[in-house]
């Protein structure tokens, strides 16, 4: 049987040797194992992000493929480091720091492991008194070690229960008679686009469809940071260059940019659930 | 046969899951395939640029690569999705918006398709209603199906005429008894360095040749910003660390750059055809 | 025998094309060839941070595997290009610049030899009066050689003595009775982290402890800049959130963080020999 890829997010960067380090260790377990860049410089220590690239991303991937998640303010401390197996056949190997957040609310997770250190965890190389590289010495380690078939998902560790995995709290949108809120969950940091926790589907279902021009406001704590009636459409592209709009993102979620833009930086927005949206039904 | 390479170009980034999202499509459509990571995080939306970078690299490949370009500020528009077949060999998977300019005029394209959608669009894994993501859903997805040889070339979809093939103004320099004239075509953005649009050949048939001092004039929108007579030189080492240089660039175009510095940065400049460079002959 | 695989480090962007068309000679060279992305966008014509990325990352790869290293502020001109082969079995393909200085001094290197040109250049391509991209026509395209199997190490070129190369001065920690001293000698760019050269066991021998709070003086160009007591432990979870510690990094050397923060921004701090840093023994 064919060895799985693995798949790597971290909030490291290219700019150091840290990718390079983890890479070799994974090479020296198996030569043969392929490795894929997912996503690199996540922002530093940002468990939420980590967690919703994963659920952004994951599902593309064919079944099978292991993940490996390393954004780990807390290495070195009690935390736990674990392999979970969700209910759509992939493994995510990361710290059980709510990373797991979305994949367990919105795919499941069948299993999970704790990595037992005594055995998986990478020996000489003059590492063994480091604490704060586990991305290297630990889940790299761990994951090569999975995906050459060396240890089965059995030997990663002992079972705990999925009812223990931490997980960050998810705001659900509320939709009344006469609007629709939600909160900016995540932004596209590239772009400078922000997506809200809103479906499509219940965007739908208050009413609103594509070409509407909505009347929409945010609040930053509960102060009006933004005010205006914007256009609803599938793409940037049917609004007007340097408009903000309103759109159905990549994962069928609303979201709102600034046609060939940047809503972020033009209107100094960011996600989290201090950013709240609201639309106005008509 | 062995399956072509794919390698990508986009104006997305590594910090968030379209880039692994979009991976993980090919490598389900294919998993033996092999992705290369050309060029990411170009100017967003910036089809010279894109255009500019296949030139740049594609020659340097092993024929009958595949390269997919997205670059695609009209995605969900009516603007066409091809592939073109250049005329030494090469597919390019794109947005039909500028971005096979310089392949079109300096290399040429034999042939070119546009996707067709009913067949070569991704299904499933709840991408239907999205129109933004052509990346994951259309070009990362139809090139993985080309490159493993599910689909013919033809395939593809419908021919069209190559005269139709969407493309910026190449400006020209412009070389008279008194001065060598062209513009920043484009930069190197690591190193700050600019690159003009004029080649080499008409450098020295100027009668310029290495080692010349040569007064140098930057206009932007025609307002002098930079007068000095500078070293025109093989490679930056020739020039004082610090002085500003006049060099032959990796495509055998006349650049300019700060020795072991950052030009763009230090005198503020960028590229453009807003930018006009005068090279005055003695 | 399985072909040795790319490892490539560069001060060279994702951001345009230089890397894809790097890339392309290997893979020209020959296409089984397997690259890896180790490090990139390292500081801009900083040799001495290639040094101590190879040391840092080098010793967890598989031996013989190639690493290529393209810092080169000096290209065209007669710094040599050399391909050494350390004590543990590495080959490093690189500039002659400073760039060996870590691994000459830790690893050691059995063997140097100069690159000749006249046979292991690329030609074609319209590269050959090109004088400022050797990564491309030059490092990349002889380490696919080498790779491949097509010249032996011996045929990269004339052997020179391991004493001529070209090193940086590499500061020793100085320990007496009342303090321990040393240099931030790299930063880890991305968690903004400043690493000392002061080794864990002198650290231990000096008398300090994990759970230690000790009196720290930094300064620069002999201005104190910093000074408070701070915990040392074995990592960041140990100390408060935004906190100044101590710790052990992941090569064993003493190094500084703010819990969760960022040291270099928040206390506006770099690296280089112009940092000194006093740990005071009590």
């Amino acid at each position: 049987m064919e060895k799985p890829m693995l798949v790597f997010q971290t909030d490291f960067t290219y700019k150091e040797g840290a990718v390079c380090a983890m890479y070799g260790v994974v090479k020296s377990v198996d030569r043969s194992l392929e490795i894929i860049d997912g996503t690199h410089e996540l922002p530093q220590y940002d468990t939420w992000s980590a967690s919703y690239r994963l659920y952004q991303s994951m599902k593309f991937w064919p079944k099978g493929t292991i993940f490996v998640s390393v954004v780990d303010p807390g290495v070195g401390t009690s935390r736990k480091a674990c392999v979970a197996y969700t209910n759509d056949g992939y493994y995510i190997v990361t710290p059980d720091n709510g990373t797991l957040t979305h994949i367990k609310k919105f795919v499941g997770i069948k299993e999970v492991r704790e990595i037992d250190e005594t055995i998986n965890r990478l020996h000489g190389k003059d590492t063994e008194e480091v604490a704060i590289f586990h991305g290297r010495d630990l889940f790299g380690y761990c994951a090569a070690r999975l995906a050459s078939g060396i240890i089965t998902y059995q030997q990663v560790g002992k079972e705990y229960n999925v009812d223990e995995i931490v997980c960050h709290e998810i705001y659900d949108p509320v939709i009344t008679d006469t609007q629709v809120e939600g909160i900016f969950e995540i932004n596209d940091p590239n772009f400078g686009n922000l997506w809200t926790n809103i479906p499509l589907a219940s965007f739908f279902d208050a009413g609103f469809k594509y070409g509407d021009m909505i009347e929409t406001i945010i609040y930053h704590l509960d102060k009006e940071v933004y005010h205006d009636t914007i256009l609803f459409h599938k793409s940037f592209g049917m609004a007007k260059k340097g408009d903000v709009m309103i759109y159905n993102n990549e994962l069928k979620k609303i979201a709102m940019a600034v046609s060939v833009g940047n809503l972020c930086k033009e209107h100094n927005l960011d996600f989290g659930p201090d950013y709240k949206v609201v639309f106005k039904r008509k």
